[in-house]
């Protein structure tokens, strides 16, 4: 094992309701474990969430489990004084993607163009939508729009929309870890009792870093079983290529809870 | 930090070609972290595959990174002679499951009887099925057999099948980690030039331990790109429940190393 202690910040700005969002936890954490391995690119990384976070320093404790010739493999682990937020094992490489492709079966989302899907980073003097979309610039797809708790539903477990984060700063491929958890959760467009879904553990496997410009991006749910859900997503850059899968595990606060 | 160390042992008969099976391994690994959690079940648990597993001694380091009221996060790094084999992240919960299901966009695959399905462990004279054959009980779909190097492709990568230990062993829920990585590539139905795809990582998320008798088992892969692929599978019981969920991020050997 090779250790090294990296010091990180959560910024005020990046959360939900006062916790920071996952995406940006993941990517913060991302980094350090990034420059531990000397390789830019995670190829796929797994964080499991401990305790939300708040602004402030944070640090992130990193081991290089091995590290191989096309692989570097990683622990993290991110705290805020001292107590644990995120767990995180990664593995990190420079091979640069040859861009083939074998076996497609799918394609990215049918989406109208940005201008005519739902941006809500315009509505600051409200509580909706959260501080955190004054960060990264989403455009919902407008059938898939029903992130206030008010709003109307469209029955499907499903949200489709454009990424980029607001200041059109280019993305890496730690961005697509943002990403990954960008979007209001998908069983806000179901017709499920749900007001909140933390995030236990989130997967993201990263293929190709993106090319400039928006995401297309589609999360879907297809089992919310046993108080647990999972929430898929694929990212595809403006090129058309797909840039990652994502997987999380979200929890289902029990009603008697 | 608490920190465990546990003694394993990779045994004979595991393999396949030599290498013991991926999902053995997690297997063994996560009995040292669920016994270090003091919680039996894994509610998701990802494993980083590092180096082939041979037969012998194997040493498991757990350390639990937070002990909460539902849920004990713990880190597991298996070794082999000092050398690391598999590095692992899981959580581990005691919690009953609810047997709740608010949202099933999906149902058990449609497998024809257990004995109109294919097995192959009676074909033990030859090199295949390999050795791991004797241990696991598979049954295929007459459809997606094609596991041997020679054998006709459907053009799917799309594997079904029925799941037991041979002995007829009950299966817990970390038995459903071994059966996530039991069956034929996906991609070996696939008419695609790959002999091999070695798994970089495999996360399963668990909803409940099942039900006695044969699981029903589904495997897919969408996308093979960049060199990459996923490769997702739904194990359901024999009572019709979701019992579990998982991905890997397999490897497609470049043909040019």
């Amino acid at each position: 094992f090779v250790a090294g202690r990296y010091l990180g910040e959560i910024r005020d700005g990046w959360d939900i309701r006062g916790n920071a969002n996952g995406g940006y936890l993941i990517a913060i954490a991302a980094r350090a474990m990034a420059a531990a391995s000397g390789r830019a690119n995670p190829v796929t990384i797994t964080a499991h969430y401990l305790a939300p976070g708040r602004p402030g320093p944070v640090t992130i404790d990193t081991e290089i489990v091995k590290s191989g010739k096309s692989f570097v493999t990683v622990t993290g682990s991110m705290r805020s004084n001292d107590k644990p937020m995120l767990q995180l094992l990664g593995s990190f490489t420079d091979i640069k993607p040859a861009g083939d492709v074998l076996l497609a079966n799918g394609a990215p989302p049918d989406l109208p163009p940005v201008e005519e899907c739902i941006g809500h980073a315009h509505r600051a003097e409200t509580d909706w939508p959260p501080a955190f979309h004054g960060r990264v610039d989403l455009r919902l797809h407008p059938d898939d729009t029903a992130m206030e708790p008010e709003g109307p539903r469209s029955g499907k477990a499903l949200v489709r929309g454009w990424f980029r984060l607001h200041d059109g700063e280019r993305l890496d491929a730690i961005a697509l870890l943002q990403a990954s958890d960008a979007f209001p959760p998908t069983i806000f467009n179901a017709n499920l009792p749900v007001a909140w879904v933390p995030t236990l553990e989130l997967t993201v496997q990263v293929r190709s870093d993106p090319a400039p410009g928006w995401l297309r991006c589609v999360f879907t749910t297809r089992f919310v079983t046993d108080g647990l859900l999972e929430e898929d997503a694929e990212l595809w850059d403006s090129t058309g290529r797909l840039v990652a899968l994502s997987r999380q595990l979200a929890l289902i606060p029990r009603v008697d809870s």
